[in-house]
C-alpha cells in the first residue's frame, strides 16, 4: 500500500527538537549554551553533531496497515511515524541525533472525534496491536515511545491533535469542559476572552496538552497547594477499549472512592482521556514578590519549610542551590536563592510576602529584590533573579538537543520526601552522584533546586551535567540513571513527582509501590482494556497471553 | 456454647443513644428540645418513648460461633452484638426505639493486632461469612449494618477499638502515624503533648475513628481547603483478604494513580485500613472571625462564593439560612447569618478577613461580631452567633435520640453541586421537599446551610424535621428520603458531601456513578476479596457466586 495522504492538520513541530517547523533558535543561544556547558564542566573541545533531517533517518517498513474504514485519519507517512518515535528524555535525543529509530510507530491516527478512537481500538483489540495515545509529545520517561514487545504485530499511535478546543466555559463556577489534546498555549488564547486561565504551567507547557498532563499527573505553575493538576480536575471523560467512562461533574464527593483519580495518573493504560472539566482561575490583579539568598542551601531550607508549613500558599516558591542559580542567572553562584511570589486575582497579598520574609530574614536570608501592590511586582518578577529564572525555565526546553548533540551527558530527576530526612537523603544523593560521575564520566556537577513544596516535604529537583562521548552517551545516561533512581527508592523518596512512570523508571516503580495496588491496576485494566491494546508496558506488567 | 467472656477492653457506650453509659443527658435539655420540636412543628402533644434497655431487646441467637482459635478476641455476647447492629441514622434509631432488631451481626470481633484481622478474614472467607468493619460507629448511611444477604451464613463485626494509639509523630515533617480505630478525643489528646492537631472535628467527632473518616471521605473542621480528610492522609496500610497494602509515605507523587485513593471511601469493601501517617496543624495561635447577617440566603451565597473563589480559605465559612441560624441560636429567624473564621499558627490573619468582610459588605452584609488579633477572636467564636452555633453542633448528637423518640421526622441530607446551578438547584429541593412533607406528613420543615465550600461549587446541607408517628415514622422517612435523593440525582447534584453511601444511599449512588467505574472498583474486589467476605452490598453488588 502507498503511504496515505497526510492527515494531521497541525502545524508540523520540528522531530528532532523543541519548537515548530521554521522556528529558528538564534546561533547566538547556541554558542552561548555550547559556552556555559563547556564552562561548567571544564572541558573546551566538543563534537558537535549536525541537527538530523528526516532523509537521513532509515526506518523499517510499517507492519500494519490501516483498513480503509480507517484511512481518512490514520497515516503510515514516514515523517509522521519518525515524529511519534521519540519523547524528549535525554535518551530520546541522543538516539535521534545517532539517527537511531529502531521501534518507529507502524500507523499514526489523528481520529477527529471519539467514534475514531474508538474504531482504532476496536480494529487494535481484534487484531493484537498496541495503541499509544500521544498528547504533546513532551514525556521525558519514554511514555509516549512505542513499546518494544514482540506480542504485538504492530503499534499504533493515537495523536490527539483534533482534540484541541474549550468546549465549554462556566464562568460562575470558573470551569470549562476542556478537550484533552489542547495545548498549553492555545488552552489559554481560548480561556482569555472569558476572563480565566488555568494557570497550570509546566516547563512543556508549549507542547504538552491538557491529557497529558492529566495522565501524567504533571505539575504546573505553582510551587505550592494547587501543584498537581489532580486538583484542578473537576470530571473526566475517558474512551476505553469497553466503553466510555464520564463522570459526574462535582465541586467535591464523599460518594465512594474518586472515580477521576482512578485514572489521574494512568498514563495511557486504562482509557484515552477526551475531555475534563477543569478549575480555572482569575487573571491575576496583584502580585507580591522577592529573591531572598541564603548563605547555604540547608539554611534557607529550613526557612523554605517553615514558609510552608505556615499555611502561607505562595504561588511561586523556586528555591535554587548556589549552582542551580548560577546556570539560571539568577545568582552569582555564592548563594542559593529563594524566588518567592504570591498573587491573586482578588485582593493585594503584601501581607502574605511580609510574614514570608520575616521567616526568612529569622534563618539568616537576604531580601534582594522585593516588590508588592505598592511597587512593580510585575515587573520584578520579569528582571533581576526572578526575570532571569523565568527566562531561562521558558526557553531552556529549545535548547535540550544542544546538549545531546555535543555528546555530553544533560539530565534532570525529580522526586519528595519528608522532611524529617531531607538533609540526609539530599546529601546522600549528591554524594552518590558526584561519586559515580567521577567514576563514570571522570567528573561532571550536580545540583539541585525545589520545584514544589508542601507541608510534609519538598519536591527537589536535580540537574546533572557530565562530560560523555558520542559512543559513550547512552550507556553513561543509563549508568547515572541507575545510580539516581536506586537512591530515591532505597532512601525512601518517590521515583517521581511529576515527570511520571513511563517505559524508563518501571523498574524503580516496581519497588516504590506495593504489588497489592499492582494488582488492583491489573484487574481494572483486565476489565477495561480485555485486549491489553492500551500503552503496555507502562506501570505494570502485561500477563502472559 | 456459652457467650464467650467480655472481650471488649473500651468503656461502654450505650447502645441506643450517644455519649458513654453513666453520662447523663440533664432532664432539662430535653425537655428543651421537645419544646424546639414542638415550637418548630407546632405540635402540642408527643407520645415520647422510654429509652431501650437491654432486657427489652430481642435478638436470634447467632448463626456461627467463632472457633477456638478465636475466641479470645470475639463474642456472642448479646450486648456486643445489639451495640453493633446500627449506626446513628435517623432510621438506626427509630429502630432502636421500636426495639427491632432482625439482623445482629453474629459475632462481634474485637482483634488485637492484624494477625487477629487476618485470622477473621481467613475464617470468614472459607466459610461463607461477612465481615463489617466497625470503628466509632457513627454511620448515618448504614454503613455499618451487617448486611442482610442470605447468601451469607453469618456476619461478624470487627471492632478496632483495640487500634487506638498513635504509634509516631515525626514534629519536622508534621505527621503522625496513627492506628485507624483511635477515636476523635483520643487522637488529639495523644497529639496534645506533641503540640500538634489532626483539627479534623466532623460532628460525630467524639465516637468517630481515623478508619472510619478515611473509609468515607469525612470532612471535618475546615470549611475550605482541607475539607476532606483525603487531604490528611501521608500514606495508609490495609489488611486486605489477601495481603497487606503499605503505601509509601510520601509528601506528594506523580508516580502512577494514587494507590491511597483507591481505598480512601472504599467504605470497609476493598480492605481494613489499620493504620495511617496523618499530616498535622499546629496549634492555633491567631484567629479573626466574625458574624455576618443577609437579608435573603441567596444574596449572602453571592457573597460566600466570591470570598470561596478568592483564595481566602477561611477555616470557618458556615453559611446558615435564616432558619437555621435560629435553631442553632444564632439568630432571630428573620436573617441568613454568615459565621466566618481565619486562624493560623504561625501569622495574625486580620488581612485575610478585612477581604472578606468587604465582599459581604458589597453584598449587603452586616457585620455583628468580629473579633481579630488585637481583640479576643478565641472568645468571640465561642459566644454570640458563633458561640451558640459551635455549641449546638457539638451537643445535638447527644439529642438525636430525643427526637427519635418523639415519634417524628428528623434527618439532614447534604450533597454538593455546582455554582452556575446553585439558586435553580436548592430552590427545586426545597420546593420539592416542602411538597413532600405536606403530602406525606401533613407539614414540617425544612433549611438549611453551607457546610463546606470549594470555588466551582458550595456543599448545602439540608435539615428537614416533619410531624408523624410511632407507627409510621420509618415509612414517612423512607418517602422523605426517596424525594431528597431523587432530587440530587436528578438536578445533578452528588448523593453525599461527606455522609458517605452505605447500605442506604446505593439506589442513588448507582445513578451517580458511571458503570464503567463500578465495574473497576468489583475488579478490585475481586482481586483482593475473592471470597466476597468485606462489607458486602456496599458501593455495588455482589456477583451471583
Amino acid at each position: 500500500m502507498n503511504a496515505p495522504m497526510a492527515v494531521s492538520k497541525g502545524p508540523r513541530r520540528k522531530f528532532w527538537s523543541w519548537g515548530y517547523e521554521g522556528q529558528e533558535i538564534p546561533e547566538s543561544e547556541v554558542k552561548s549554551m555550547h559556552a556555559r556547558v563547556a564552562q561548567r564542566l571544564g572541558m573546551s573541545d566538543f563534537t558537535v553533531l549536525k541537527d538530523p533531517t528526516l532523509d537521513e533517518i532509515e526506518i523499517r517498513a510499517p507492519r500494519i496497515t490501516p483498513p480503509a474504514s480507517l484511512t481518512s485519519f490514520c497515516t503510515t507517512a514516514k515523517w509522521d511515524r519518525v515524529a511519534h518515535s521519540y519523547g524528549k528524555s535525554f535518551r530520546d535525543l541522543a538516539m535521534i541525533y545517532k539517527r537511531k529509530y529502531p521501534n518507529p510507530p507502524d500507523i499514526v491516527a489523528y481520529p477527529r472525534d471519539e467514534k475514531d478512537i474508538s474504531a482504532v481500538l476496536d480494529w487494535c483489540g481484534e487484531n493484537g496491536y498496541a495503541a499509544v495515545t500521544y498528547g504533546g509529545g513532551s514525556s521525558v520517561v519514554g511514555g509516549i515511545n512505542p513499546p518494544d514487545d514482540s506480542h504485538y504485530k504492530g503499534v499504533v499511535t493515537i495523536d490527539l491533535e483534533n482534540f484541541n478546543r474549550v468546549l465549554e466555559v462556566d464562568p460562575i463556577s470558573r470551569a470549562a469542559r476542556i478537550q484533552s489534546g489542547t495545548l498549553g498555549p492555545s488552552l489559554e488564547t481560548q480561556l482569555k476572552p472569558h476572563g480565566f486561565t488555568l494557570r497550570h504551567i509546566p516547563q512543556s507547557w508549549e507542547f504538552s496538552s491538557l491529557g497529558g498532563w492529566i495522565a501524567t499527573r504533571s505539575s504546573g505553575h505553582y510551587a505550592t497547594h494547587l501543584t498537581h493538576i489532580d486538583e484542578m480536575v473537576e470530571s473526566l471523560r475517558v474512551v476505553t477499549p469497553t466503553g466510555t467512562i464520564e463522570n459526574r461533574r462535582l465541586p467535591s464527593s464523599g460518594a465512594g472512592p474518586n472515580p477521576d483519580r482512578a485514572f489521574i495518573g494512568s498514563e495511557g493504560t486504562l482509557g484515552i482521556i477526551t475531555e475534563a472539566w477543569m478549575r480555572l482561575q482569575g487573571r491575576v490583579r496583584f502580585r507580591a514578590n522577592a529573591a531572598v539568598s541564603f548563605k547555604t542551601f540547608y539554611q534557607g531550607a529550613k526557612a523554605v519549610r517553615q514558609i510552608t508549613q505556615a499555611g502561607l500558599y505562595p504561588a511561586n516558591c523556586r528555591y535554587l542551590d548556589e549552582k542551580d542559580a548560577f546556570f539560571y542567572g539568577a545568582g552569582d553562584g555564592s548563594e542559593s536563592m529563594l524566588l518567592i511570589g504570591y498573587e491573586s486575582a482578588d485582593h493585594p497579598v503584601d501581607a502574605w510576602l511580609e510574614r514570608s520574609l520575616e521567616i526568612c530574614r529569622d534563618f539568616g536570608g537576604t531580601v534582594k529584590d522585593q516588590a508588592g501592590s505598592g511597587g512593580a511586582a510585575l515587573e520584578n518578577s520579569r528582571s533581576g533573579a526572578q526575570g532571569s529564572w523565568r527566562n531561562q525555565f521558558r526557553y531552556l526546553p529549545y535548547l535540550m538537543h544542544v546538549r545531546a548533540a555535543m555528546g555530553i551527558i544533560s539530565f534532570t530527576f525529580e522526586t519528595a520526601y519528608t522532611w524529617d530526612k531531607f538533609e540526609a537523603v539530599d546529601a546522600e544523593i549528591m554524594r552518590r552522584i558526584a561519586d559515580a560521575e567521577k567514576k563514570i564520566c571522570g567528573g561532571g556537577i550536580v545540583c539541585r533546586r525545589f520545584s514544589f513544596l508542601y507541608a510534609d516535604g519538598p519536591a527537589p529537583y536535580y540537574s546533572i551535567m557530565a562530560p560523555s562521548s558520542h559512543e559513550k552517551n547512552i550507556e553513561h545516561y543509563a549508568a547515572l540513571n541507575k545510580v539516581a533512581s536506586d537512591a530515591l527508592i532505597e532512601l525512601g523518596a518517590t521515583i517521581t513527582h511529576h515527570h511520571a512512570v513511563g517505559r524508563s523508571f518501571r523498574p524503580w516503580y516496581d519497588k516504590e509501590i506495593d504489588p497489592g495496588f499492582v494488582r488492583m491496576m491489573k484487574a481494572s485494566k483486565r476489565e477495561l482494556d480485555p485486549n491489553w491494546v492500551l500503552n503496555p508496558g507502562v506501570l505494570f506488567d502485561r500477563p502472559a497471553m
